[in-house]
């Protein structure tokens, strides 16, 4: 492998089959919107997708979901009258490559067509959306026949696009306006206005004729008499805007990208790609599928953070609207950790997210009869909970079936507290305590304080009547993980309080007047001490998942399947095949023992791992990266290896769950990404960031000969680079302070601009 | 109606399609055997079944059930060697009446067949348990043929009864000995002994042909040639045993009833159903059918109250198998206000079998983790719960369904405080608290203590993860039913608790002490005080019937039968049509404003009864009594009726819910039963029996002249005349001491002998 393929990813042929895969394999993005690694040619039904990042929509009684913009890098060719398509049966496909180029998240696609005349004619195009001026994005075209014919080409912005519960936008509009075209409609629930515009150039420029292909789209048509072996380019420059003002914003943003041209304004966004790398990227040496999975990870972390706190990660990132583009605790525990060591400024955006909404969690804890704050299950734009009380679909009776995702899923909020007190940890940024980040946590914690019961006769308090992580067993009580994670919380709000006493006295002072909690700080120590911990067996050190886990049937996986009486059936709710039995559908304790390490020992967390893993379907894409951080905390390196690769490559492969009940859940899943880069850097890098001191323990597959990467701790930045046998730190001399570090037990303070072997 | 037809049941003409529901409206029983209303000649497909009081069997892994035993009733005639049958299609049924005499539990069937050859046979039969010697039957056949004919008449005990999880009996072995016949079986499980005898008599005596028939039967077969218009009869004693000496048993009771002879044995049981219809009877005037369902009513529950405490009464009598034979609350709340007021032996024997069974309770608690005693959803011989987790099963999969009857419906432990409570009020009989009663109440209330949780923050107690009555709603936090019952509970210790000291302070203190109770009666002090109570909405008056139920769907019954998607698809369980939904099972709400009457207003009662009668599937028998209750407590008298009306004649009209999922549930009801019960004399009567006083508050349905009823308190009896516009209660002469009554709103002490109008 060489330095270009660890880059592009990239496929040869056309396959019909994997058109859905590909839509997510080879997305681009730039935290604003999504766009589908379709073809030029593809509309609704191979799923073509331009989502936008923090705008949603709800038609009737359907799900709430995000908007699927106007594809505006829509294009269809004829030639002498015959399509052009690696669609259409009489026009046979000779080469086709479509790629990916990470690098700066360029799509690019190359094929050569044999069109039913005899004409063979090459189709290339390359898009991207800017990272510097993020309502913009570009794309290129070459058309070049081997023979004189007559070409038509249509490039155009496209309204039929892939929805799951719309049509979401209604009252088209379409204007021309100096050779810049908008499509503008409304959203059905808020009639907000969505706008795509494009200016469309012809090398050499000449105008083409403005038509509306149909009431949803728009196109500008070329009659072109092409020469033999010439190749006929265009530029188009393309704008996504929503909101007020959305039209202007459009074509200011079009006139704009007119102005600068295409390759300064892809310059602009290289640079800034350029820059996200150098600080994020993670260099694998002698294993290329991990090294491409590592990378494809990364950049499929990269392409859908929102530079705002308007949005934060939806659970498919930007790759449609499943699971309601709602943003899950994925975020906050799953991909966090990356943006907290590489981009502190874009987990900055994260965490003020959690912030920015905290009052539809406040209406959620009120709703469900608590105080305090309860994150939603799937938050939108308002912090409302998207999730339906019926969110899953039996395949048996095709009715609604009750889940409690939504109501019991309350580790959400201890989620949300934690990240917010990594990210001040993380960053030494008081402005996010300040700004609602300690106010968050302690509404958080005043859920739990809340929702708890105490339990008289035996002195304590009981996290009842939760779903844990693995959803498979609903309604539990004392799920180890969440009771564990509410201590966690109420620990980090007594810490946040006293950080505050420091910060600013007054501040701290206010807050709890204006928050009125006082009572609630009696209450919080009270239920610190007493609060109920599921502990491991004396014997066996086994962690009971909650409360009769271990009195369930005890059936293997494989065994449980033999059961599956129909595709797709869901295995939880209220009599799915694993509700009574152990097994579960993903990490759940082993997930508390990586995130609560240094509290467990290692026979402890070697016996849970054992024990659970084999009783766990892995049915969530959040699972393996669990599994493989514990295991390599405990030096199963290659168990570790094994599931680190699932993780690393599930964008890749598409070897994914596609259906949950009946619902299509396919997509990209940044939490499994984000979870690739815990596992290289948490995990075999051994990297840990103390309160005192970081610390690193390195401990690399046998393939990987070396691994390299940044991350810093507040504001200070490191590069480490492990080999075998040997581990080098380097601080970078633009850095400020010393900051200790222990490796392989040894400490010492790494000054800017030294070294540490 | 005559005298004569408002205490015989009867039917005319066959038909095939009845002999389910026959086999229920004609039972007989004598509370230690049920013997099904099936004819002489049916066998195991007519669900032919004597079932056993308090003999339960496990076979293999199907659920655990009562053992019927082989039926000493069978009967097959040939005549001319053409079978004389109702299910013979060449033999013509030409006249047939079916019929059970209540007055002394006499089971008749008289009918006239034509054979193929036109020979005209009329079959006569009688049956009849003894209630003076209960193990003992016995029954006369007579056989009349219109022409001389030759026929085999063979009598015999057909082991190829009815089972719904069986066999049970295995290992039969045949016996004869001084013209008894014997045929012994062993249980699967442990292997108990069961027998049955009989003791055939030819008048004129003559011996008949001793066979097998089969392995598990046995037959005596008379050759006989029959003259034109001359009546062969049989005489046949049967007895019924269990246990060690379980053949002597059987054969001695033979001798016992060949030595006093048909008639005599007879009169002896007569005489003792005279008994107890004598106190137990209710006389309505004016409208026939409520009389005889009231009458079937009153008959259903005497048939099956054993005189022991080794058992109780089973949700379906000893109809058969049905709900696995298992004793539920049915008993306490719906059956034993009928048995306090007019059988008080037989209530104390009910009452003591929850006594004797104390420790299958407690091992149920600490199963569930708790302290004190967790009765059994379904209790058999020893008190541990016969009802397994998944009790139920779905039709769409066919898989069973994971159900919480077993594990959530913790009320029953405060039906039985509350009923031992009731009983000792009702009789004064002090030896109930000290044999016991006193150890389960405080037992009871300790589970209870023990399942609370507090809310500090509320500063109360809850009550969570319930199943109420509503069985449709699982796993619900303080369902009002539920929590008012643990209070009363509570209540009940500590009264419980004076009651001890009154009675003997040693005997107080030792229990306290051997119990270790000091803490708990503080615990339960501060729980009185402070458990929550569901309150009436200040503005509608509804009592939600547990946390979150108004925010459930609503919707109507009918409504909701629309989405019916397979027949006998189950309402509740995890997914089931009605668990999302504010349609209910049964009376929840409105039961408890029955049992808690006192502490209701009116306008309450009503405006809940209206609300959440619309909201009821009346999908249990358990239903109809209670809403004909709160009716007729608040006046509305015709809709009070029409709900008695459906509680009386349920076992005559057949008309109740056959199948839970794909389970079969027919059978009597006697909870129904002493609901119809319940409804004349608490409801129509107005009878109350207060702390210091009775009450009578009457309001009859318009069509009744006369309601006539007797009942006791404290040993002191009353006879109760009710008409329109007046009411006289007359003390007994044999009574011993006065007794204060109000009515209409007037208080007075009746003395014995003494008239109160």
């Amino acid at each position: 492998m060489n330095e270009y393929s660890s880059w592009i990813v990239e496929t040869e042929g056309f396959d019909a089959g994997e058109v859905a895969k590909n839509g997510s394999k080879f997305m681009i993005g730039n935290g604003a919107v999504g766009v589908r690694g379709t073809l030029d040619e593809f509309s609704r039904e191979q799923l073509v997708a331009c989502t936008l990042s923090g705008l949603y929509d709800k038609v009737g009684d359907l799900w709430r979901e995000p908007v699927n913009a106007p594809n505006p890098f829509f294009l269809r060719i004829t030639c002498d009258g015959a399509p052009v398509s690696v669609l259409d049966s009489a026009c046979t496909v000779l080469r086709h490559t479509q790629s990916v180029d990470m690098r700066g998240a360029v799509h690019a696609r190359d094929t050569v067509f044999q069109t039913s005349a005899g004409i063979v004619l090459r189709v290339q195009s390359e898009r991207w959306l800017s990272l510097d001026d993020t309502s913009l994005g570009a794309s290129r075209i070459r058309i070049t026949p081997d023979r004189p014919c007559k070409l038509t080409v249509e490039l155009g912005i496209d309204g039929d696009t892939w929805d799951l519960n719309g049509p979401h936008l209604t009252h088209f509009q379409a204007h021309e306006e100096d050779e810049i075209d908008t499509l503008c409609a409304l959203t059905h629930e808020n009639a907000i206005p969505v706008v795509v515009a494009q200016a469309v150039q012809r090398d050499p420029h000449s105008p083409g004729v403005f038509s509306f292909n149909a009431e949803n789209s728009i196109v500008r048509r070329f009659d072109i008499e092409a020469m033999a072996g010439h190749t006929c380019s265009f530029t188009k420059f393309a704008a996504f805007s929503f909101g007020q003002n959305a039209r202007q914003d459009a074509v200011a943003a079009c006139r704009r990208a007119l102005a600068i041209g295409y390759d300064t304004m892809l310059g602009a966004s290289r640079a800034i790609w350029d820059r996200r790398w150098a600080n994020s990227d993670v260099q694998i040496d002698g294993d290329a599928v991990a090294q491409l999975g590592m990378r494809h990870s990364i950049y499929n972390l990269l392409i859908v953070a929102p530079q705002t706190d308007r949005a934060s990660i939806p659970a498919r990132g930007l790759s449609g609207q499943v699971y309601k583009g709602g943003i899950f605790w994925d975020t906050e525990i799953f991909m966090l950790p990356f943006f907290d060591h590489t981009q502190p400024a874009l987990s900055g955006a994260l965490v003020r997210y959690r912030i920015r909404t905290l009052d539809g969690a406040r209406r959620k804890a009120a709703e469900y009869g608590c105080r305090g704050a309860f994150y939603a299950w799937e938050s939108q734009d308002t912090g409302d909970d998207a999730c339906t009380h019926f969110n899953v679909t039996d395949v048996f009776t095709q009715r609604p079936m009750r889940t409690y995702f939504r109501d019991k899923q309350i580790h959400v909020s201890a989620d949300v507290a934690l990240a917010i007190w990594r990210h001040y940890h993380m960053t030494g940024d008081a402005g996010v305590l300040l700004d609602g980040g300690a106010e968050v946590i302690l509404e958080c914690a005043r859920f739990f304080i809340s929702y708890a019961w105490y339990k008289p006769e035996k002195d304590r308090y009981e996290i009842l009547d939760v779903v844990g992580p693995d959803e498979y067993h609903e309604r539990v009580n004392n799920n180890a993980f969440t009771n564990v994670m509410v201590r966690a919380t109420l620990r980090i709000a007594l810490d946040a309080i006293n950080a505050l006493g420091e910060i600013d006295a007054s501040f701290q002072a206010k807050l709890i007047k204006r928050l009125d909690y006082e009572d609630d700080l009696v209450r919080l120590r009270d239920m610190i001490d007493k609060l109920h911990m599921p502990a491991p067996d004396k014997v066996t050190g086994i962690i009971p998942q909650f409360d009769g886990y271990l009195k369930l049937e005890d059936i293997g996986v494989d065994e449980l399947k033999k059961r599956i009486l129909k595709q797709h059936e869901y295995w939880g709710g209220g009599h799915g095949l694993a509700t009574t039995t152990q097994v579960i559908k993903q990490a759940d304790v082993v997930l508390m023992l990586h995130l609560f390490g240094d509290e467990y020992a290692d026979e402890v967390k070697r016996a849970n791992w054992e024990y659970y893993e084999s009783r766990c379907e892995h049915g969530s894409s959040l699972s393996a990266c669990a599994h493989a951080l514990v295991a390599a905390a405990t030096g199963g390196g290659e168990r570790a290896y094994d599931y680190f690769l699932r993780t690393a490559t599930i964008d890749l492969t598409g070897e994914s769950k596609q259906f949950l009940g009946a619902h299509y859940i396919g997509g990209t899943h940044p939490a499994a990404n984000g979870g690739a880069w815990m596992v290289a850097v948490q995990g075999f890098a051994g990297l840990r960031i103390g309160r005192e001191h970081i610390i690193l323990n390195p401990s690399l597959p046998k393939k990987w000969s070396k691994l390299v990467f940044r991350f810093q701790w507040r504001c200070q930045w490191f590069s480490v680079c492990i080999t075998p046998g040997q581990a080098i730190i380097t601080a970078d001399s633009a850095n400020t302070a010393p900051v200790a570090f222990c490796v392989a037990g040894k400490c010492r303070a790494l000054s800017p601009g030294e070294k540490l072997s």
